[in-house]
């Protein structure tokens, strides 16, 4: 077998059988392979598409580049969720620690943020001290003890979609659904889960920007985990304006930590709480859906959920204190607040723009070796819906001595936008793929 | 400017301007864009193609990565010509002294053989001495003492094409009109000519099998080196059964000379002679095609081409007496023939099994770095056509100790087509275009 004549047979439109899938993954992770032909294999895949049975092919061969966790000392079926990016996007904080609250096993391995979307890794470490290189051998242990682990992609977990990783963000061939899925779902079935809640957000916000397009994804996502024997779930969200009121590392942080004290805004709980309600049913610990929320509802009510995110942190290095006092996290004292420019309503804040907005004040990357400041980002004063006076502060910049804030001045003042009329109200969930 | 967007351009389907074209081209040139981009935007050129402008503005930039050659002290106006590959095809050895004999510049610039066709380089290079590897100084001094001057690619001459095009043949991106032509005609136009006339190949053995892809090429090539000041134009012509009677490298310069000097088989020399008229015409020598066709013809006769072959061969450091003495070249002396299975007539000899079982006895490349036997090759005794008895030889093999046989010999028996009616006579020159 030759590279080329697999890229010139997906070239032509061809399917990829499964022995040449792996001759192709096995290339990339030996480095046998070289960059260049895959990077015109992954074009081709881009613009010739794959069957669902070549998807299959690649993400299981992604797999097995690297080891498939399994946890045999664990009696429960291990869970995780999964999201597909945005804004304001914390629920992984929330729901992790009400799960493990729940008895589920919650072993979750998180990315960084990039583009304008933020990164659960980049929050936890916001808190200090709080350490997200945890080995495989820690993420078993902390299984164990706490219920919960929240960690980075670890070497031994699909080396070659770390390594295609790199290649597709360079050469153009990141929006490809079966890419996507491939990266995707390899890492999770990786993690050794046995059951995965998928939240594929659509809109302006979103990488998917219309439900057609996230639909598709959904399914494709859904049919791997489930062909890899992994109960999966999709629910597609919405991502048009930011989910709650903080974006930003610190900022964050505190939301989510409000939210399990059940102060959190009505969104924000809502998603983490039937994203939760998802979870547990995927790990078998309950069978139906308004039992299933009521018992995360519950976890919060009770502050059991407070307690598992304290534990977690404490586990994994962080100071625990912080959940009772939030001046113990990194701050950026400076503020600038965008008015609104009319009266009328708020009827939309552009998710992107605030993202974007967001990362030129330091909260995220523009490159990936770029360093976080986890105490900027941006606070919602008035969501949309909200009727405003003209001069009424409607986002509030929290940032550093003014480092990016003209830039992010011009993107926030276009992410708001002001109507004469209340705007509808959009649902939050706008479809369910299982 | 940065390469990833010009790449996400095109793979959508989108229009590269000529400072998107350029940057690329110089990022190819000078490494600043890797290998691995260049290839993802190859594969989306190939799959998306490119308007005739593109592949304009592909093809100077490419010319201006290196330099373009002028010849302040020559009258005339240079002109070369350029086949797209075929089996047996040794026009250019036969055309460019008559062509020179008439009072014509030909700076040709040629390639090696890949593949299953043969190349110019490698023809000349059986002559024992004969140096290709001219600088652009000697090439001025060979054009004005002899006339004309048979080389390899200079270092100085496109080198984006010389990285571009090993980089395609490694990641399936070769065949693509946009980017053979920007291939082709970067490097004639950096010769410094002002007339071309082109071979483009058509059938089984040539490189586009169908006389539309055939056409469509011509069509393109055309455009190009007009629209660049050269005066160009394409015959499009038969490439099923190899053309003359020998394949192979010591043979090839054999039948050659023997063209020159009046005996050589029919089709060679009607290609050969039609081909340097068309460049007498191109070059402003003569105006009427039967006039530059009578020329070409006393050349043969009076032997002013063959000495001027024998002058290019002394000029280059090559041994002229080869002309003269055939032993002087490199032979292989071992035989073997392949007969006729049934009686009947010849009704046709597969040019690229041909081709390919040339190369299994030494005569080409599997890989760039193979090292060719100059004198083995095959002979037609049994052309298309002819009336044969079992067993009668149709094809001899000369090879060096069985080298490679095995698979020449199943590649030949296959290449033989004997049938009960005698084949219709097909045309040599299928299509002119201009």
């Amino acid at each position: 077998m030759i590279a080329v004549d697999l890229i010139r047979k997906k070239r032509d439109g061809g399917a990829l059988d499964r022995p040449e899938i792996d001759y192709f993954i096995r290339g990339v992770t030996t480095g046998s392979v070289p960059d260049y032909q895959a990077s015109a294999l992954l074009m081709a895949i881009l613009l010739r598409g794959m069957s669902p049975e070549e998807t299959a092919a690649l993400t299981d061969a992604m797999v097995r580049s690297g080891v498939r966790m399994t946890y045999p000392d664990l009696d429960g079926v291990p869970v995780d969720k999964h999201s597909t990016g945005g804004v304001g996007d914390k629920t992984s904080l929330i729901l992790a620690p009400l799960v493990a609250a729940c008895g589920g096993s919650v072993p979750m391995m998180s990315g960084r943020g990039l583009g304008h979307t933020g990164g659960t890794l980049d929050k936890l470490e916001a808190i200090p001290g709080f350490r997200t290189a945890l080995s495989l051998d820690e993420l078993r242990v902390a299984l164990r003890t706490v219920g919960c682990a929240m960690l980075g992609q670890t070497s031994e977990i699909a080396p070659a979609d770390k390594k295609l990783y790199a290649l597709r963000d360079v050469t153009g061939t990141v929006e490809s659904i079966p890419l996507i899925c491939a990266s995707i779902m390899s890492k999770k079935i990786a993690e050794g889960i046995g059951g995965l809640v998928l939240d594929v957000k659509t809109g302006g916000g979103a990488f998917m920007k219309t439900r057609a397009d996230s639909k598709r994804l959904a399914t494709a996502l859904v049919e791997i985990g489930t062909s890899s024997g992994v109960r999966t779930e999709a629910l597609i969200t919405a991502m048009d304006a930011p989910l709650g009121r903080m974006v930003g590392n610190s900022l964050e942080v505190i939301e989510s930590i409000e939210t399990l004290k059940g102060n959190g805004p009505a969104d924000l709980e809502s998603l983490s709480v039937l994203l939760a309600a998802r979870m547990l049913i995927a790990a078998g610990l309950e069978r139906d859906e308004m039992r299933a929320e009521q018992r995360i509802r519950d976890a919060i009510r009770s502050g059991s959920g407070l307690e598992k995110f304290r534990a977690i942190v404490e586990h994994q290095g962080g100071d625990p204190r912080v959940v009772d006092d939030y001046r113990r996290l990194p701050a950026a004292s400076d503020r600038l607040e965008l008015p609104a420019t009319t009266a009328g309503y708020v009827t939309a804040l552009q998710a992107e723009l605030v993202g974007r907005a967001a990362v030129c004040l330091g909260a995220g990357r523009a490159k990936l070796d770029d360093v976080v400041d986890p105490g900027v980002g941006i606070e919602v004063l008035a969501p949309v819906g909200t009727a405003v006076q003209k001069g009424a502060p409607v986002l509030r910049a929290h940032h550093r001595a003014g480092r990016g804030l003209d830039d992010a001045r011009v993107l926030l003042e276009q992410a708001i936008q002001i109507g004469a009329d209340r705007p509808e109200r959009m649902p939050l969930i706008v479809e369910r793929i299982a």
